[in-house]
């Protein structure tokens, strides 16, 4: 049997070994999947720590609990730091961070140095799977070439596609089964292994007719968030000024039954994908002379967002005689989205940081984030706060950056003395609340 | 009984006589769903030929068929001239059009225009209802003071309101019935008049706090779609420039269950609403020292679209060693959009315009438009050309601008020579098909 015929058996009766490197936000939920359908899995990650927490059943997201990764574990689920183990593997996935440099540019470091030590113990009959969200041509350009100079010719020895992650960490409503597949190969013999690697674990596969436009899929998706919450920021300005409140008019728009899709301003960006993306088509798009003027804009109004919010702080402060410094302030909510302990490019990190740099004394309370983890940009010596009456009366503003459900919100606006609104949650007229 | 209850009795037992300004693609549905339900209603118009026509029980706008209409006339539905018979009516509701000046500036003298035709005949225990689409505080600024200054007190003698029309020609999902209306009163009297007066039409009332959230509500919705119109526009021109077909993206991209809305590209924007409403926004803005960035960046790459289609033409032409000069091209389709007549703000007209300047023979070939009507900016003395085998095989190269389902796609691939298709109908790799 050949290379093909034998890997695609093995996929479909779920005896491949599927190999995933990275073991965050996208490699843990995938690799509990292939383990709760029945397949032999590997985790492959640099980070003893994170291999360590999985191997005793315990985890390092909130979102999948220990006792799911416990019973992976029991199952088989394996985890390790020894890439010489991807000689074991049947499928190797490779779900790495892909984030910019400090110049605004791609920085594929994690993917190149990952399939480097990854390339010297790949053989015949496996397929590699780039789910890392990157720009058009990647998959053909960086990591074709590689494959290729270990001497495995790709669409025969070895498979080659692309399938870009869809997670959405604290969504309830769809989960890693349940999100359809964009899948592109290299040749059409790369595409129908990957459709068979992807089958067994993810209810709809979407093919597409190449890896670059399966690249191209995936910045779509998160271009079109980018620029309609830079819209709806930009819109929120407009409005503020004009005595209208956009939380109003977006509800209102809604309504209509075609041709609009509600999009909600915020505090800034947050999480790895909105912000950090669309960047690699501005980049990729250089190399053609193009430019890509909505991306742009895009990121320079959700970069300004956090020092809106700061400006209407002071402001709000200043109206009750008060200077910014000097103040105590309480930030609500530092993750970069509600109901998750996700911090990854949260904006509530900016504007703490601006805040305490205008002389305010700063403080937080997440019901998500106990303490404030060390971050890259951002190192805050800090603990959640407790929402308690006595707490929130204490401050002489709280800053509402993150609406997690679990806040009392009743409970902060009897208590609070101002309170700064990035989410549109207080929509009654009062002069307690400024919106921001 | 005062003003508000003895109008409020005869709005809902349908007895208020309903007087709609404007008989266009709004007024003239408008008053076909008040007829059905059995109000009396009286459509004014300044143009004559409008009036006769639908008196005689005929139609000018193809998608309200003649029998409707004259089955309306015969329920007693009536139309005139003569605005003096604006006393006769119980709620005045201003449908007219409200486009922009050459300098892109807000064009109300419609609205102000009408506004004052009606005035004079103006009395206690009416409502005036603002429907056409304009910036936020046009209703408080511009049509308040001019109804106080008759002497009738807003909220009191005469209710105020601001309620968007929504209309979506050709649409066959949605009609004027089952679209929610949005409704935003100068005071709450007006508001509850307001409410009356569309409540026995209109399946669902969605009422807004003020007359300016309801302006700012219909101008995000147009918006909306402007912004996203143009961001799919700028990325068909890189993912063309990337060897990527864009309409596959995005229907790749549209299988994600949340946080993508499909938006598609196109040879530039066309309708009333899209290419117009959002610089109403654009120019209030200035007035707060603000700019709207992403409405001025819509507008530049959509208003681009045209030439865009326009060089694709040249360099397909070119490809096959001919010249646009000289050379015989039909345009597939002139209006807006697809499966209705309405020509208004076509973007087919500017490529025929500009291709002709260029020395191209062009003809047309539209099922819903016999005839090129004359236009505001545009005179062609052309009549749709019949798309058989022998006709289609005799032009240079076919457009595709407007993708009505009434095309023989199939026959047109056939014999066509060379086909630009902007919209995307056609899939399979050819040579024969140019992207636009």
């Amino acid at each position: 049997m050949d290379a093909k015929h034998s890997l695609l058996q093995k996929l479909n009766d779920k005896t491949a070994t599927i190999g995933v490197l990275g073991m965050g936000y996208v490699g843990l939920p995938l690799m509990l999947r292939y383990n709760a359908v029945g397949y032999p899995v590997i985790g492959f990650d640099i980070d003893q720590a994170k291999v360590d927490t999985v191997k005793s059943g315990k985890t390092y997201i909130e979102h999948f609990p220990s006792d799911k990764i416990g019973h992976a574990v029991e199952q088989g689920m394996d985890a390790t730091t020894e890439f010489s183990r991807i000689k074991e593997v049947d499928a190797v996935i490779l779900c790495v961070p892909t984030p910019l440099s400090k110049y605004r540019e791609p920085d594929l470091s994690y993917v190149i140095n990952t399939l480097e030590a990854a390339l010297p113990y790949m053989r015949k009959g496996q397929i590699i799977s780039l789910e890392s969200t990157t720009y058009p041509g990647t998959t053909e350009e960086e990591l074709l070439p590689r494959i290729e100079k270990q001497g495995l010719k790709v669409g025969e020895d070895i498979f080659l596609v692309y399938s870009p992650e869809r997670e959405d960490p604290g969504n309830k409503d769809f989960t890693t089964a349940t999100i359809p597949k964009i899948v592109g190969g290299h040749t059409s013999e790369c595409l129908n292994v990957g459709k068979a690697l992807y089958a067994q674990v993810i209810e709809k596969i979407v093919p597409v007719s190449s890896t670059k436009a399966a690249e191209m899929t995936k910045l779509l998706e998160n271009i079109h968030r980018a620029v309609n919450i830079g819209l709806v920021n930009e819109m929120k300005i407009v409005a503020d000024r004009m005595g209208i409140d956009i939380h109003e008019v977006i509800d209102a728009a809604a309504t209509k039954p075609f041709g609009f899709t509600p999009y909600y301003p915020g505090p800034g960006l947050g999480g790895h994908c909105i912000p950090i993306d669309p960047f690699y088509l501005t980049w990729k798009a250089r190399e053609y002379g193009l430019n890509t003027r909505f991306i742009e804009l895009a990121g320079e109004v959700n970069t300004r967002m956090p020092d809106y919010v700061v400006e209407k702080t002071q402001g709000a402060l200043n109206r009750h005689k008060k200077s910014l410094s000097g103040s105590n302030i309480l930030i609500l909510g530092v993750s970069y989205k509600k109901n998750v302990d996700d911090m990854r490019e949260t904006p509530s990190a900016h504007i703490m940081e601006r805040l305490m740099s205008m002389g305010a004394n700063i403080d937080y309370s997440d019901p998500h984030v106990p303490v404030f983890p060390d971050m890259r940009k951002y190192k805050f010596d800090k603990s959640s706060v407790e929402l308690t009456a006595d707490n929130i009366a204490s401050y002489d503003a709280v800053v509402l950056a993150t609406d997690h459900d679990k806040f009392d919100y009743d409970l902060i606006y009897q208590h609070a003395k101002i309170i700064i609104d990035s989410r549109g949650k207080y929509r009654q007229i009062s002069d307690k609340v400024v919106k921001a």
